[in-house]
């Protein structure tokens, strides 16, 4: 593990450290932000931030504006690589930014030439969490999942098939099912081939149909999104949750769009929310 | 005037605009962003926010994390850029970055090939206030003006020198002796000559020293700064100030760095505190 850079912020530590990642056999990087209630011993809850599309852990890191909630919360901020990265790892033949690097959709692919790197899944369940916990004061009893956009549908999927490991689970206008839209279906096509029944695993709302379950969720999405009626689908998980029993608060906030002016607007509120499940 | 990005931020609007100056003969770039209030009618506070060293308007808007605090208090946030920019403008012929585009220093350049677009002190002192007041609710009975690094230089001198109509003034990490310094002495040797006689007005602690007056100042500079020693030197401005009578809060921050993650913990505290004068 390595220091790429550290800045003091709000009282605390931003972090970006890079590690080789026996997962995807490639290096990683990812963010932390180590509020000041880090410096005085004891463990801290931790949220995890899966990002969208194009993004490296910079976005929201630069753009999301955690850090006053987090410091004042005490609350760590850990933020992930959302692909591997590297000259040798394979990409989209066709030039795409909805595929390949930047664009790992938090799965193991199982198609070559993809099944060599990315490995995302194993990624931000196992290997980063372990890393994390070895190398920073998380109390890993007290773990919340978030995500935007790609990283909403991961931070859904995440918290749904390990039931108990997060106290909460929220997103910022996720895709819900990546089975039904074209987002999802060229991704999980390439990572994890033909057969639909493999995506399963991998889409909230066939989760949610499957037995899946969390007590909670908290969802905002902008009113003009513009992807939210061909990719994002937030009617689908409505439906899904109301089904299931699930406590799904969905908040369509009028005028918002899909970009970090509108994930920083609602990110206090989101932290907010789910410290008071930390506690 | 264009509008060139529109996005709903903290029940607000943030914008870019384009526009062809008349002062640098380019086109020109700033940000406003305004807060939920200017829906309301009436006319809104402004603050005016002068970018440091290799920065566009953006720096600022993405990282500044402003837009919480502007829409509490009823702030309107103006940020203009650092230079003329365009592929016909003159930049620093040894390709340095603290000179040229993105390094206006807030000066009329009056040596030639500089004297054609580098007009920046007009520019923000003039043309963009006039053009604001013209197209957004802004109180220009309501102004204040505040920067970072060399645009806390450029918001000290532009109070300094237009007393009265600024109800505050503060910096992050301003430059405030540029002639004293090597990046000062660059860029007002190559803007405005040799002739140092002339620098003096764009210099804070001289114009202080030359009787310019402002009633307070509140600056915030990283004790961690790398460039606190040799570029921003607020020892010569705390001595200025003493001498002059001008009561100057200047609070070393401990472990703080140059960087936004510096700037936009202490923003809101800055926004709070220009808008207790504003009131």
């Amino acid at each position: 593990m390595e220091i790429v850079s550290e800045n003091k912020s709000y009282g605390g530590r931003q972090l970006v450290v890079g590690h080789s990642s026996h997962s995807t056999s490639t290096d990683m990087t990812f963010s932390v932000y180590l509020p000041p209630q880090a410096e005085k011993g004891g463990k801290l809850p931790v949220i995890w931030f899966l990002s969208g599309l194009t993004c490296s852990p910079m976005n929201v890191t630069e753009k999301g504006e955690y850090r006053a909630a987090c410091a004042e919360l005490g609350l760590i901020f850990v933020a992930p690589d959302t692909s591997p990265r590297g000259d040798h790892v394979p990409t989209d033949p066709s030039g795409g930014w909805d595929f390949g690097l930047g664009a790992g959709f938090y799965v193991d692919a199982t198609q070559d030439p993809f099944d060599r790197n990315y490995k995302m899944w194993t990624y931000v369940t196992e290997e980063l969490p372990a890393l994390v916990a070895a190398e920073f004061p998380v109390d890993m009893e007290r773990q919340a999942i978030t995500g935007h956009s790609m990283g909403g549908h991961g931070a859904l999927t995440v918290a749904l098939r390990n039931r108990g490991r997060f106290k909460s689970v929220s997103a910022f206008s996720p895709i819900v099912a990546p089975g039904q839209v074209a987002w999802g279906q060229k991704a999980l096509g390439g990572y994890l081939g033909e057969d639909e029944a493999a995506w399963r695993k991998h889409d909230a709302v066939a989760l949610i149909e499957d037995g899946a379950r969390v007590p909670e969720i908290l969802v905002d999405v902008g009113s003009d999104d513009p992807f939210i009626e061909n990719q994002l689908r937030p009617e689908l998980l409505e439906q899904a949750c109301a089904d299931a029993g699930i406590a799904l608060t969905l908040r369509r906030q009028p005028d918002y769009d899909h970009s970090y002016y509108f994930v920083s607007t609602f990110m206090a509120d989101h932290l907010r929310w789910h410290a008071e499940r930390l506690a």
